[in-house]
């Protein structure tokens, strides 16, 4: 284990987010708002505690494991610092619930235990909403972007951090391809906030939407959330976008180099945008009766299935009011989740592909026990290994999600609370049902259950292994 | 595909049907019940039904696709004209209420249409609880036991329907092992009838209760099932009673054979008795406040625990009152399931055995990605074979369950019925929480809904691939 190097990238990273949290301070000057001077304070104290880890270590090689390690200790990290602001601001007095939201932020989950988020200082929110954009591509994939590292340990970090069955890089270096990737990202924001201005929305709120749909996070200014603007322009605007921020960077990049065939041919992404038609066409019949025109009943449920699906969390429509059918399917959607590769969380479309692959290819093995049937994806074979990991995904997932309700029914909430509440962290959606429904927070539970929902965060946007990784003893062992 | 073959053995097990059908007659003739012509009108049209179908076939040769396809349509024909004298005696008028009872009493899930128990006929009660002893062993085993077959043939017949991730005979004979497997059920349900007997239970009620522990079934003559007893003796007999017909009855083959080694270090049984003292544990200590002393509070925790795990269904106490914690611990409980080659229902502990085990190696295997790690149970190597079954297995699952959660939704009930409803069917438990809680039944579903769960309780007791396989057009192709 490479000790050195842990302390060395984690300490550039605390580094990083110092002079994150200079924009917020800006942010408070321009409002002139008294919350700039924690966020001033936090900068300079993790500028002074980075000093002590960045001294470069004389070996800078490493493997997966490290890899895994520095991944998860560095969000944990993130969150620690980032919200230290918030309760010095006295926005959030009690750090468990600071953490939590901060946590809910990097993960792009958007669960809030805030109460009234209008009375937030705009230099707190503008905090809160920023870190669903960093934490949407990456907290790592950020800092590679920045700061240079070797060949092979920047693969290992990016395959710990970035969502999906498999990772590949666009450009043969890894920080050229975080480069690339934060770049197509900073240029779909910059033309979401161009759109929701030309809607008439202000500088402030269109780049903090911005953040949380670029995200795919949820969080907002409003306490309505994007209900507050009751505008059909504005739904569109930012159902079309969480739609975009669902997709796969990666094709975003093939579609640069003008190679629309791979684009089109893309298995996910079909099956995604299938997924989301199928999706919209049975909600809207299902709840065609509650609105005055099936126009409107169309408005809600595509806004709200791409909220979903893409597990961003805005709402536009009370669903807990829905029938159970409508509310049952955006269940199913919040699992399902976004495509591989991109900034939104759940099992990935990729993963529900491939196992549904390996379903068909049993069968026919069974019926046809003589026959050789592979799993293809893309027209690529699917190894062995990869769908191995997806199935060890999904039973970890399994027990994690059971043990986590388990966990949190110490606040004897109803089943429905329990169970979506571990669900929409778990896949860092945002709301989920009963007492986390739309219109309500996870203000309610206790500190305990707060912890354990935040660790569900971690392990969701983590994709399990780095955070497994961090409670198996054997990692830890000095001679391993 | 041998379609002569898959006649002939329907053919027989229809006639057997018919002849189990006189015991119920018989009761109505002690008791002097109208009923009993029910089941004599239904005996006479099974053996002529049968008659023209027992035709020996020129080929008995058959592999394991007609063997699944065989067990499906069998557990299926014998619901529809075990359901016929229920219709008939008009204690359950609709067809598809009887079905659901007859489907809910083969596959010894126990779980009830009927609101009023009590006005039954005898005979009627005394049919409905035999469903669950012929089920709990199986209806092939059954019919095995009796009719000679092809010793490859039945190999493929018993895989199909006994439970759990590997199916080993006992004797080199598949006949034999039937034999020896109902004469072990026959004589332990004996010894339950006489302390049944003993605690002051009179012969009938010792009877249908037999039959209902023997096949973890659940179905009572009491509208409060076993709390009608209201005796701390008659739960401690049925308490055991069901955590020994929730082992693998190979275990008690080789108690015959005196190797009590064996039995001592299986794996599956230790682990299954760890679970079910650990559940007892924990809501013994969740439940105290509610009871006058802590030994009742053990007590009614032992049967519940006992009851959900080995899917048997029986209610000493309304556990809807009891704190979250002790319900989800039950809702766990239910798909664990008890271990396979028992009448037990849900996951089998032996599956949830292999998938911990795989994972544990998967997270080794990352560590030190150079070493050679194997699962074994009972120092026996799992074969990937067999993990790669548990995986589909689990995968299945998920999907029938996700997918019939969303099917029931359409009665509009909550989440908490929706989701116990199907999970407690599939698993063949009984009772679930919210409207299908303990001291609730099943009578408020649309008939559609009905349809879906009696379908997912087919597809639990025979742990999916049969039931999967009758869906596939591949199965049901000429030339295949």
């Amino acid at each position: 284990m490479n000790y050195s190097m842990i302390r060395f990238i984690i300490g550039k990273m605390l580094q990083i987010e110092g002079a994150l949290m200079l924009l917020p301070a800006l942010v408070s000057l321009i409002y002139r708002e008294h919350s700039g001077g924690s966020f001033l304070i936090v900068a300079v104290l993790l500028s002074v505690v980075s000093l002590f880890m960045i001294r470069k270590p004389k070996d800078m090689v490493f493997y997966a494991k490290e890899g895994f390690v520095i991944v998860a200790l560095a969000w944990i990290m993130w969150s620690v610092f980032g919200a230290l602001p918030f309760v010095l601001s006295k926005s959030i007095p009690h750090f468990v619930d600071a953490f939590f939201e901060t946590v809910s932020g990097f993960t792009t989950t958007g669960s809030t235990i805030l109460t009234d988020i209008e009375a937030l200082p705009k230099s707190v929110n503008f905090w809160r909403c920023l870190t669903h954009w960093v934490g949407g591509m990456g907290v790592l994939v950020f800092v590679m972007a920045v700061v240079p590292l070797s060949k092979k340990g920047s693969m290992f970090l990016m395959r710990a951090e970035v969502p999906g069955p498999t990772c590949d890089k666009l450009v043969p270096k890894t920080r050229s391809t975080a480069k690339i990737l934060y770049s197509m990202y900073l240029a779909l924001s910059g033309i979401e906030v161009l759109l929701l201005l030309a809607g008439g929305m202000d500088l402030y709120n269109a780049l903090i939407h911005t953040f949380s749909t670029a995200g795919t996070g949820g969080f907002s200014s409003m306490n309505a959330s994007i209900a507050a603007f009751d505008s059909a322009y504005i739904d569109g605007v930012i159902t079309v976008f969480m739609l975009l921020f669902g997709i796969n960077f990666n094709l975003y990049f093939f579609l640069l180099l003008k190679n629309v065939r791979v684009v089109w041919k893309n298995e996910e992404l079909r099956t995604y945008l299938g997924v989301v038609a199928g999706a919209i066409l049975l909600v809207t019949i299902n709840i065609m009766h509650l609105y005055e025109t099936p126009l409107k009943a169309f408005r809600y449920a595509a806004f709200q299935v791409t909220s979903i699906i893409t597990t961003t969390g805005f709402v536009t429509a009370n669903y807990e009011l829905w029938p159970e059918f409508a509310k049952m399917i955006l269940l199913l959607l919040m699992i399902i989740g976004a495509c591989a590769g991109s900034t939104g969380g759940g099992m990935k479309v990729s993963r529900i592909l491939i196992l549904a692959k390996t379903i068909s290819k049993e069968v026919r093995q069974i019926l046809h026990p003589k026959s050789v049937n592979v799993v293809k994806l893309d027209g690529k074979r699917v190894s062995d290994e990869s769908t191995h990991g997806v199935y060890v995904y999904v039973i970890c997932y399994l027990v994690i999600l059971a043990g986590s309700i388990l966990l949190v029914t110490v606040d004897n909430f109803d089943f429905a609370t329990n169970f979506t509440a571990v669900l929409t962290t778990m896949n860092n959606v945002g709301p989920g049902l009963a007492k986390v429904g739309p219109i309500e927070n996870f203000s309610q539970f206790s500190y305990f259950s707060k912890i354990v929902l935040s660790i569900d965060m971690l392990v969701g946007r983590l994709e399990i292994l780095p955070m497994l990784m961090l409670f198996a003893p054997q990692v830890w062992r000095k001679k391993f």
